[in-house]
């Protein structure tokens, strides 16, 4: 799941890289991860969310908001949830968490005639 | 490819979202990919980077600097390579570039007993 727009800065990025371990309960860590996004979607200031992790079980997503302000709401909001409580006593082996402005975005899409071209905000 | 540790803010981010086509040149892709890791390695200022690529071909690469002119100095190098140019025309469908700047994280480990513990920089 990649949020393929622009998405006009000054935005909030939180990136969430994690490894899950080979032996995970995978059903149950799909419905936890639908949830926690679910939630995020509903949320004030919400954007989009990139959300990528490889056979060896290492993960990075990305969730993008408008303000400070909205990473913090949500943020409270999640730590209350059982989702979450349980994403880490379940789930991850370890995971970081980086809250950063995102100052400057471009884009480059291959075009039908297979010529690429640069989008700007 | 996963850097766990912690980085101390404030610093720079920037966030690669990709769409490498089934049909891409594994090998030749691979060679690329390690061409400019080992490039922004070599570069002053260079903290990590984190890079995830799926089955589908969603890939999330982001390197870590320590300020936003290490940013702009690595970028100057990697168009001036064959490099890029060739991830441009050869590899991508499209990619997203997102420069921010990193203003808190904190970590969380498993350890040895099952029990989590916080780190915060």
């Amino acid at each position: 799941m990649v949020s393929t727009q622009l998405l006009e800065p000054p935005y909030y990025a939180v990136i969430f890289t994690s490894l899950l371990p080979m032996q995970a309960d995978a059903k149950e860590y799909g419905e936890t991860s639908s949830e926690i996004f679910g939630l995020a979607q509903g949320q004030p200031g919400f954007l989009g969310i990139d959300s990528v992790r490889d056979a060896g079980g290492q993960g990075v997503t990305i969730s993008y908001w408008r303000t400070l302000d909205d990473v913090t709401d949500f943020r409270k909001i999640a730590t209350h949830r059982h989702a979450q409580q349980r994403g880490r006593e379940a789930f991850y082996e370890r995971y970081e968490v980086r809250v950063a402005k995102v100052e400057k975005e471009y884009a480059w899409r291959r075009k039908e005639d297979g010529r690429g071209e640069y989008l700007k905000t």
